[in-house]
């Protein structure tokens, strides 16, 4: 199943903000059996926003947006998306009584901005924000699952954490592991590589990530993952071919 | 003038590793008086790499890349890139000049792992990696310019750093400053910051950052970007419309 990440922010684009929220999203979906397969990040911007929507339904099964839920001017996902998609907004009564109970446990209105956050694609659910204000939204848009997730980090993180048993690909099960190997350069290792995807037959991926200067003293981490129908063959599969990429690298060094 | 950042990697898309090399180009471009339009992560894969840079010619005058350029099967970039957009790729002087120079300093050969990195979009320029071996790309396309980098950030950082006198657009200076307002809820202050953006008619940017809960103890940056035709009458505005702010703060805590 594939999933794609769409990040939504001006704040991201201009480098102000490290996306660390593409990269949880990307890391749960992974261990949750989705292929990840783009990411996307867009402007606070309505033609922008659905411009990234529209790509992100056209081969995904999930899509997951982060970012654009608050109560200010450029926080627009949720129109922008459904807009995109052609789904009228209405008040939803969940995200209104979610949004209520919030303010008025701290004796304040509901203004238009905060009312705002209420209005949800229709048939959407809506996600309670167990640390912010901004509920989170998923609905179904012609087979694709569409999560909607606030920017500040802890409530992404927070309102995430409660969909997963939701969202979970039961039939796909995801395991990594790395090896560092002292030594020996990218280049050089490269063939071995190649070699043991080929013996593994599609199963596995390898991939070498250099962490410090492919000349003088290389350091590169290899790392194996594979996929299976349950997490047994997934350890088993990737912890043999560690194996043999192990051996092969001591017998290189000899 | 738009940027597209490109990144190329499974690594990204899986949150193993947090695209910090994604918020270094986009802070350099922004700087240089680009508008970061759009980003696309994409995986090691020839035509994703292809529907990647399809897509950011069609809106950018620059595309910047990074990812896949090393000696390894999944480091294809270069030639992703260039079967895309239908250019030849032949051996570049200059870059296998870079190249052998490197290993051979090293008493190593030229095996064709190592040999694949001078292989260049014809008419392409190779740029000098100070860091590692593979050298960046730099070509234009069609009006675009494109310039493809290395995944590993200090090589990525140092071409770049190389570039920024060539890319520069001389006629946007882009600044922007932020300040931390206490104890204030975005939802409350998103119309002064609607308004304020109407004040300075489309020349300025602000966005509100909320970096605590919403609710208690509301912590909160407001950032005011804008650009202007040099730098002196950016900041004048950024800090004129900041001023405003923090007035109109001040009224609302009294």
């Amino acid at each position: 199943m594939k999933a794609t990440i769409l990040t939504i922010g001006n704040e991201i684009l201009k480098g102000r903000t490290v996306n660390t929220n593409f990269s949880h999203i990307g890391h749960v979906l992974t261990f949750s059996g989705y292929e990840v397969y783009r990411g996307l990040v867009v402007r606070d911007d309505p033609s922008e926003i659905a411009w990234g929507i529209t790509q992100a339904v056209a081969f995904s099964d999930l899509v997951v947006s982060s970012g654009g839920l608050g109560p200010t001017f450029d926080d627009m996902s949720v129109k922008a998306i459904a807009d995109a998609l052609g789904i009228p907004l209405e008040t939803n009564a969940d995200a209104l009584r979610m949004i209520r109970n919030k303010y008025s446990a701290q004796n304040l209105e509901l203004t238009p901005e905060r009312m705002k956050m209420a209005m949800l694609p229709r048939n959407a659910e809506a996600l309670a924000n167990p640390v912010g204000t901004a509920p989170g939204v998923f609905f179904n848009y012609r087979g694709v699952n569409i999560l909607i997730l606030p920017g500040v980090p802890s409530e992404m993180k927070a309102i995430l954490e409660t969909m997963i048993p939701r969202i979970r690909n039961p039939s796909v099960h995801y395991y990594e592991e790395s090896i560092i190997l002292k030594g020996i350069m990218e280049s050089t290792f490269a063939p071995v590589v190649a070699d043991e995807m080929k013996k593994a037959g599609g199963n596995v991926y390898i991939k070498s990530h250099p962490s410090s200067a492919e000349l003088a003293n290389p350091v590169l981490e290899i790392e194996v993952s594979g996929t299976a129908r349950d997490e047994a063959s997934a350890i088993n599969l990737v912890r043999s071919t560690l194996e043999s990429i192990k051996k092969r690298y001591e017998k290189m060094l000899e």
